[in-house]
């Protein structure tokens, strides 16, 4: 016999709150940021064939799920609190949710963020969370704050994720290393949580990187209204599985590479600018985040993004960010 | 030229928000609730053939996708605030669009709830609606405190969604008047938000009546460790589309209106329970509240949920609840 709605929830999600004042089990949960904090709140919905494959692993997509939403969080230098869950199901699997289950909360787990509500129904796969931080008033992360002058930094690496979407829609053939390498980035992304935090006070502006670098640092210029040089060379290079890939000879594209880091999308890292004074204390963010940060160009006054090469001429970058109702 | 994501998101639900601390274009959402308030929460996902039909004017949706959230902060007694929307298209409609936001923000400003943040993509239609209100600390309305000896009362009126359900798929024919009348009520449900603010205070326990009374109010029970004894006679007056049917005549089926009272779902009245005491206060909020509520039955230390009819005698009713995985 199938499981019911409530047997269902019971069974898979309902875990005791221990931060919030209520959690799952009545008509609203209810939370009480302490004095002084504001509640940062962000909201992402992923469909299957758009944001995943019909065949991912359960437990990878529950991490996924929570990591995007994480990472928009971190990107507002917010403290992951809590979190609430709806979720679209063709029919109950009790395998497929037990795997999402843990997927999800161990993530959640490993940053003290916990289920306090949600939804559950009938309907293609839908998984909508929406997640809930605490930061100090006045000291969230925005896009509006960057300034002519200030460095333009990127976390850890980018362009792997596409580059394995673009294997497993079969457009290019990688290495099996290079894939597994590519594919972790893909379906088990980081959210930078700790960075986030970290850069509160050091960074100008920052947002995470899920449409590709250009498309979502361009938003950052037009909340901040200025301009930006990057230096193709600085980012080219922060694709991890580009020497994987690139040691197995056959097929090498280093055009794609570049595709793929600038305009990929599906990273999550942050993209922040930081006054030029504060290159110490920006790299002091990134040890003690753990987390590896690269200066990748610089904003400028003058409007517009331009994309340098190694002799500081601007080369024209024909690719676009995602768009989810573009194709 | 197909509107993207971004154009989506500024020409229909993009406003300037007036209370929150940062709304919609950033990566996170402020809140900041006031000193000695808590943020009630509540996230509802309605998907096309199982919460509304295909044909289903936008505006009624957008009204709707709202609104039954809405309903779950007035059953914790909360004050709208805020919400998020996540939003899957399989294409971008603009009239649709327009019609659906013109429907949510009609009862949003109705209720001073501004939308604050939230995602769109591609894929099978899907809302999914986050809610954020306020609520004294310590004064939400839940669904533990019911006692016995206390008062049942419902809000407003019962089963006519369910009689419009049953009408639009064809299982019986109504009259016109009385479709029309029980169709406003599926499509433009009333989420009693001034009545749940109203009965703080008042109220030992409540929720909102989405799957049906008896279903709805077992979670009562459950959740205060008590019974109850509803009265069949007062519940079965409480379709407004009755009067309408039983005047026409043909195919009037009291039976069925029983089954849709008891147990029709999608009604989003407040149910609640309050000492025998305070029935005066109880009617105050009511007038207050502009919203009639009438007591139904009383909670029992007796295990529970009987049905009497009027002799006193317990009647079998063997309706169940909607549950979204069974059928």
């Amino acid at each position: 016999m199938a499981l019911g709605e409530f047997d269902l929830i019971a069974r898979y999600f309902k875990r005791p709150v221990r931060r919030a004042v209520l959690g799952i089990g009545d008509d609203c949960a209810l939370l009480a940021p302490a004095p002084g904090l504001q509640l940062a709140i962000s909201c992402d919905m992923l469909v299957q064939g758009r944001h995943f494959f019909a065949d991912v692993d359960p437990r990878a997509l529950g991490h996924k799920a929570l990591a995007v939403n994480l990472s928009d969080l971190a990107a507002s230098g917010a403290t992951p609190r809590a979190f609430t869950l709806a979720l679209a199901l063709p029919q109950v699997e009790e395998a497929w949710l037990q795997g999402f289950a843990q997927g999800m909360f161990a993530l959640a787990d490993a940053h003290g963020c916990e289920l306090i509500g949600g939804d559950t129904t009938q309907g293609p796969l839908n998984i909508c969370i929406t997640v809930f931080g605490d930061v100090p008033a006045g000291q969230a992360l925005l896009r509006s704050g960057a300034q002519a002058g200030d460095d333009i930094y990127v976390s850890g690496s980018l362009g792997d994720a596409r580059l394995a979407l673009e294997s497993l829609l079969g457009r290019i053939t990688l290495p099996a290393q290079a894939l597994a390498a590519a594919r972790e980035r893909l379906e088990r992304p980081t959210p930078r949580v700790a960075l986030g935090m970290a850069l509160r006070g050091i960074a100008s502006s920052a947002l995470d990187v899920s449409d590709g670098l250009l498309g979502d640092l361009s938003h950052i210029l037009q909340a901040s209204q200025v301009g930006a040089e990057v230096h193709l060379e600085a980012t080219t290079q922060l694709i991890a599985a580009s020497a994987l890939w690139k040691s197995a000879t056959a097929g090498f594209d280093q055009n794609l590479l570049q595709q793929c880091t600038l305009a990929g999308g599906d990273d999550y890292e942050l993209c922040f600018t930081a006054a030029a004074s504060l290159r110490t204390a920006v790299q002091a963010a990134a040890i003690a985040a753990q987390t590896p940060v690269h200066r990748i160009g610089r904003i400028t006054a003058e409007p517009g993004l331009r994309v340098l090469d190694a002799q500081g001429q601007p080369v024209t970058p024909h690719w676009r960010s995602f768009d989810h109702f573009k194709t």
